[in-house]
This record gives C-alpha cells, sequence and structure tokens, in this order.
C-alpha cells in the first residue's frame, strides 16, 4: 500500500481528516515525523532541522488559518551530542519565536537515525479546510515557489550554506490568519502546488485553471536549474517550499492581498472541473513525503 | 552524553520543561518517541503498539491532573500493510475512547524502523506539577506495579498473548483528575517507582520514605519473576507501568482515595532528605527511555 492509499485508508478509519491540522473545539492540531534518508539532504544542519521541522508543523497550523500557540519536538539520533542538541533546539526555538508561538520541548529518543518528530497546536474559532472553493473564486498563493527544489540542488553541489539558508523557511503563520476571514479554501503547498491544487480541488469538488506565468518562482530557482523545464519541474512539482494555496471570492481578492504581510499572488480562478495549467491538464505529480 | 545529561541541556534551554507535560495557558501537551527494538518486543501487536504509545502520552497528561483533549500518532514503518495499519489505529482509537480523548490521526512516515511518535493534548485551569511535595504528605500510588516488566519476561517466554494483555494499560486519565484537587505534587510512574520517588524528591526539595510492603505489586509478577528479589526489581525498578505517583498532604489522603476510581494506596510520607525504602537508602535506578 503506498502512502495516498494508507492515507485513505486512514481517512476510513478516523473521523476529521484530509485537512492540514485535525479541528477539536477551539484548537488546531498536527504532527510530522521528518527524517534524515528522505527529508534532510547531506550538509543539512542540526539548526535548520529543529527550525524547518518545527516549521513543517506551523505552516500546517497556519494552512487552516489559525494562530500558532505551541510547538513540541521528539529528537531521535543514535547519540546525544551536545552542540548537535543545542542546535536543534536554537532551531526549534527561533522558528516559534518567528511566527509567536512557544517552544516547549519534547522527548528525546535513542534511536538508529535521526528522526524528528514535531507537533504543532493552534488556536482558531473559525478554521478554514480544504473544502470550501466554489467556481470563481480566485486562485491565490503566497510568497514564491522552488526554494525547496533549488536547496537541495545547492546540497547536492556542496553549497550547503546556501542549502541551509533556502531550507529555513517563514511559516505563514500571520499571513494564513490575514487570509483566514477572506479565503474559501486553504491548505499550505508542502506536496508542491501541482498536488497542492488537485487536492483542494477535490476536497472542493470542483477544478482550477492557473496559469504558469503566474506563479511566482523563488530567485534561487534560476540558479539552481539547468533549463526552464526544470524551472517549472521545482517550482510547481518539487514541493515542500510550505506556502500557502488558497481561494478567495472575486469581491474579497484585494482586501485580502491587502491584509497579507508578505505578497499573495493570484494564479488563476477556480472553475467546474479539471486541474489545469495554460489549458494543459496538470499532472497529479509531486512531493511524497518519505 | 547519556539521556539524563541530554535532558538536563534541554531544561536549561527550553523554559518549563522538567514536568509530565509542558503547560501554555490552559493546555498540557506532550510527545514521546517509541521504537520497535527499544519498547516494542517482538509479538508485540500493533493494535498493542497503537495502544500503549498513544497510551503512554496520555498517562502524562493524567499526571498533570488535566482532563485529555486530544491525541495524535505519527506511524513510521517500512511499509503500510493495511492490516497492520487499520490495527494500530484502533489501538490508538480504543486508548482514546477509554479516557474520553478525540484521536484525530496524525501522519505516516515512511521509516526503516518500526517507529511511532504521539502527542496528547489536555486542558486544566490548575495543573499539578512534580514540585509541590511537602514534608508529612502522604505518598500515594495507583493501581499496582510490575505489569510491564512481567509482560515482558511473557513475551520472551513466547506468550504474547498474556504480553500484549499487560502491556495495554489504562492512562489513569480519570483518577488524575479526581487526585488534582488534594496532590501537591505528581507524576506518572513510566521510568519505574524508584526514579519516580526520586524525581518528585528532586523537583520538590525533600524526601521520601516508602515502605516496600505497601508497594501494590500486579498478581501477574508473582507468575513472571523467579525470585522475591526479582518480582521486587519488576515492581520497584523496572518501570514503564504508567501508574500515578503522589503526594497527598495527610489531612486529604482520604478524600483523595475516596474520589479516584481506582485504587489509591499510601505507601510512606514525604520527608526532609533522602529517598528511602524500609529505611534503606533507594537507589536511583529505573527505566532508561531510549
Amino acid at each position: 500500500m503506498d502512502e495516498q492509499a494508507a492515507l485513505s485508508l486512514v481517512g476510513g478509519v478516523v473521523p476529521g481528516t484530509g485537512d492540514d491540522c485535525a479541528v477539536v473545539d477551539d484548537l488546531v492540531a498536527t504532527t510530522d515525523m521528518l527524517h534524515e534518508t528522505s527529508d534532510f539532504p547531506d550538509g543539512t544542519t542540526r539548526y535548520t532541522a529543529g527550525w524547518r521541522a518545527v516549521g513543517a508543523s506551523l505552516s500546517d497550523v497556519a494552512a487552516m488559518g489559525a494562530s500558532a500557540t505551541v510547538a513540541l519536538a521528539v529528537y531521535g539520533a543514535p547519540s546525544f551530542g551536545d552542540s548537535e542538541l543545542e542546535s536543534f533546539l536554537a532551531g526549534c526555538l527561533d522558528v516559534c519565536a518567528a511566527v509567536g508561538a512557544e517552544y516547549v520541548g519534547g522527548d528525546l529518543d535513542e534511536h538508529s537515525e535521526f528522526t524528528v518528530s514535531t507537533t504543532a497546536i493552534g488556536r482558531s474559532d473559525d478554521p478554514v479546510y480544504r473544502s470550501g472553493a466554489a467556481p470563481g473564486d480566485a486562485v491565490c498563493v503566497t510568497g514564491a515557489f522552488g526554494r525547496s527544489g533549488a536547496a537541495l540542488r545547492f546540497f547536492e553541489d556542496g553549497a550547503t550554506e546556501r542549502g541551509n539558508d533556502l531550507f529555513r523557511f517563514d511559516p505563514r503563520v500571520a499571513t494564513g490568519r490575514a487570509l483566514a476571514p477572506h479565503a474559501s479554501a486553504m491548505m499550505d503547498s508542502s506536496d508542491g502546488l501541482a498536488r497542492s491544487l488537485h487536492q483542494l480541488a477535490a476536497a472542493s469538488d470542483c477544478g482550477m485553471s492557473v496559469s504558469y506565468d503566474d506563479v511566482p518562482v523563488d530567485p534561487a530557482v534560476r540558479g539552481a536549474a539547468d533549463s526552464p523545464a526544470d524551472e517549472r519541474e521545482l517550482a510547481v512539482h518539487f514541493g515542500e517550499d510550505f506556502e500557502l494555496v488558497c481561494a478567495i471570492p472575486e469581491a474579497s481578492v484585494s482586501a485580502a492581498v491587502e491584509a497579507a504581510p508578505v505578497e499573495v499572488t493570484r494564479i488563476g480562478t477556480v472553475t467546474d472541473e479539471g486541474v489545469r495549467m495554460d489549458g494543459e491538464p496538470l499532472p497529479d505529480r509531486g512531493f511524497t513525503h518519505g
């Protein structure tokens, strides 16, 4: 059974799954596990690992339009070297400070492979789900895409400082909160822009039509990709960028864009069916989390 | 650096650690990672693993005297066999149902070793910490000790059904809530009774004097241990029993015992200093979580 099939099995057994966070009362909660072979390329510092792992969970909180309250992390490693553990904790603390969440520690686990498990908890009285998009809404995104794909290329080339810089993204918590009163549906782009569009479309039972020229591409992608096709691959399919992808009713778009503390870009329109880029079917291909 | 040293490093960097849960506003939160080589002996079913892993986090919520609101789990495994995953989820759901918490899923991770990471979140306006015990308070425990140590022996002997039964403990959430208005300090016994007494004593800057004859020992221990000394080892040092260990001011003991839905037993008295059993120093030796 692959991950998608397994997720749908979970969805059949556990009520209320399918969004970036679970919602219980006024709380939203999410948990993730990352580990060395699939998530932290050679050269990733422990500081970056802590920032990124906790950031991934905070991004899920952002995707619900919630405020981020608490984050926890389990640090699993073959041994607990003090400078490594300190760097990791500093990364966790700093990413939480960046979004106004409290980092409260977690657990240590002696583990054969470096493995990090993170949890974030937020609060919202009116969270945004993936399921509310309606035909005619604008499809909008925050920030720029391709940053993590570019980072991986830098890591592969031994440019680890550049890779680390790009790997430490800003979770869009403040932006998520600013968009929440306007957005009809929202998620983060951890599986890639293409897959996110498919997931929003499926959850909302609609289609999406977007234009590649309107997709904001991170400037780092140009230096990392070896062709325009490769740039597009990194920006549209690679994933792990942790931007927000949302639908906003036409009448609210300018208010939403103005309210958001980072750039929000319209890349297309919600349609009745089918996910298309520049008029062509957009393959549902992206990052599958190991 | 060993686990104790690493934990004290974390305590120096992250504020508010040192209790079974972190406390933020009216929330308590905890996370744990368990994995095959150190936590799930051969023969542990996925149902038991789900129950036990989520139960361990719920036990931390119980130790704060909080109600249990939400639990999440990450299921990391080399592959996602559907009957295994279904059994695991059933264990997670059932242990949550047993304590009135909502199981809301989590994450899947393709991981070389079967690894489970769990999070539980609870609510309390007045959580109980480890630090409030005062000389003269009664030292009390819930349930009985030695169950997990006995289970391990059954697993080793191939009596896996018995081992699995004993491994699925009831997290003491309702009892923790009943004790909370009375207890001056509380924690769970995941590291063993002896170590828990030392940890309560250190956090409260006091001592503990207990009597082994008063320690309730699970009936399964008799069948599993090969001598009275071995019984004592399983009951006092082995750990992983997830009972509550607390201090209760003398005047409140009978009210606390009456309010609790499970047996609460007085095993001794809080003293000025030193942790003693039957008048002898009690070694600070117990389960170190791998």
